[in-house]
């Protein structure tokens, strides 16, 4: 499918594509660029890459896929980095978690015979680096694209079927979109499960053990998400803050309700969200988003 | 260790309870109470008890052990249906989640010569009723007693031993420090997942789909617990309305920090808060409270 790939971040997300790519045999060398020559041994050493190099601008040389798979505050000096290198006709993706203002910032930087094409992967796990990752990590999971005005729609399904190859199930979508329906499904909760982690640790009476003790009562649930990578979360919040912030005051409106029933015990009201709340669970089960083992088959 | 073990209720802890005592030869005869006569049909289907009637007075005549297992709203009405059929050295437990007010309520309806030793096994999944117990579910999970002052000492340490014999490592403390730190570590976190989902399924634009399609972005973690059982929820938090109520605002107010912290582009503080909440997973599968598997093995 491609003759050059190179990922530039090979972390879980960049070392899982590698490692993808390469087992479904779909380019013919693949390349990475990391800033740690630590990093750049590593993904050699576990045989992710072929070569790897902080000289990004000389290893991105000639190749026809170029991925981003850095935190996004990382973007502006990758791009300034390697908008030379580029020849015409590459495709340039990346894996962020947020779209419309990166994708602004690429488009204004890179000759006129590239096709941008921004990606989405909606597939993680709490871990980081490229130890975590693993060839499978895409299976089943949607993987949104937000193809730039500028890129040639053949370069769009050939990278669509790239994302297919790899598992995925594919959507096309305006970068606003998926900017908001993201700071939904995703954005959001993170930043709820960082803020009840963060709240429970503010109440420690002293005895911290007894969050840990006595988490499997449902706060276990939060620290997985909440084990997230901090950099990359990071940034997500700040290039998605108007949806974020949005959002949250949606859902302090919410929470204030239910704390209002709970403190006039209005039983009726309680009893009538948590009924609703546990619908939507059988039907991401059932698209396959989630195992339907109880309790995430930790028995 | 019991003649006779009487379990009001067999949901998902009554009939893991009842499964547990069986397996571990801790009593010679298991009976149980449900309002539903189909449930009680099913229960004596399963082999989970040996009878099981709607007529509670009637069928606690007799027993050593009386475990309570019913939502906390029922609390009430079973104990004034057994009142006058509890024998002389009977123990009375139960495996609620809130503790000061219902041990009051029991205390002042119960004959002196039973002992009145409440139980929280901090174990369960997010599905409900006997078919969906099992014997193992309190294996390496904490169970908190918070007995009666009027309890005898030595059955204190015969119930301790049978939450042992069944996998449990047992604290015994005072109530008003139970409904504290489970306010945190469990009541607050269920409250904020139904909170979540709720919260996503108001700002569906139309496509109520997109939510469950990208929902492995994070959301689908919050939906387990939001799937947890709505009458047993509702009368947590009424039962524990003071402690949640302040809870609740820590809450909103560091949320609300997090908020200004996004909107002012404030990186520093938000990897400062994304940094210590990653440690407490660690520890927490550390202490055996949860698995160690990436994204809970899903993988």
């Amino acid at each position: 499918m491609f003759k050059k790939v190179c990922i530039i971040g090979c972390g879980l997300i960049g070392s899982s594509l590698a490692r993808a790519i390469k087992k479904n045999n779909l380019a013919e060398k693949i390349v990475s660029s990391n800033r740690s020559e630590d990093l750049n041994k590593k993904v050699i050493e576990l045989k992710i890459v072929e070569e790897s190099s902080s000289d990004t601008k000389k290893i991105v040389d000639g190749s026809d896929l170029i991925v981003i798979a850095t935190p996004l505050s990382s973007y502006e000096d990758v791009i300034l980095k390697i908008k030379d290198s580029l020849k015409s006709g590459t495709i340039l993706t990346d894996v962020g978690s947020v779209k419309e203002n990166i994708i602004n910032l690429v488009e204004k930087n890179i000759p006129e015979n590239v096709s941008w094409i921004s990606s989405h992967p909606i597939a993680g796990t709490e871990e980081s680096g490229p130890e975590a990752g693993f060839s499978e990590l895409f299976k089943n999971r949607w993987c949104i694209l937000t193809p730039s005005k500028k890129a040639k729609e053949k370069d769009v399904n050939l990278l669509q079927t790239l994302w297919e190859k790899v598992g995925s199930k594919v959507d096309i979508m305006e970068a606003k979109q998926h900017d908001y329906i993201l700071s939904i499904t995703s954005h959001l909760p993170h930043l709820i499960a960082y803020n009840i982690v963060s709240t429970s640790l503010d109440t420690q009476d002293g005895t911290k053990s007894n969050i840990i003790k006595y988490s499997a009562g449902g706060l276990r649930d939060f620290t997985r998400i909440a084990a997230s990578n901090p950099i990359m979360w990071r940034d997500i919040f700040i290039q998605n803050k108007n949806n974020t912030s949005k959002m949250i005051n949606k859902f302090i409106e919410n929470l204030e309700d239910l704390k209002k029933a709970i403190e006039s015990e209005d039983g009726k009201k309680l009893e009538k969200i948590f009924t609703k709340t546990k619908k939507i669970r059988k039907d991401i089960v059932e698209a396959g988003q989630d195992v339907k083992k109880p309790d995430f088959g930790r028995k």
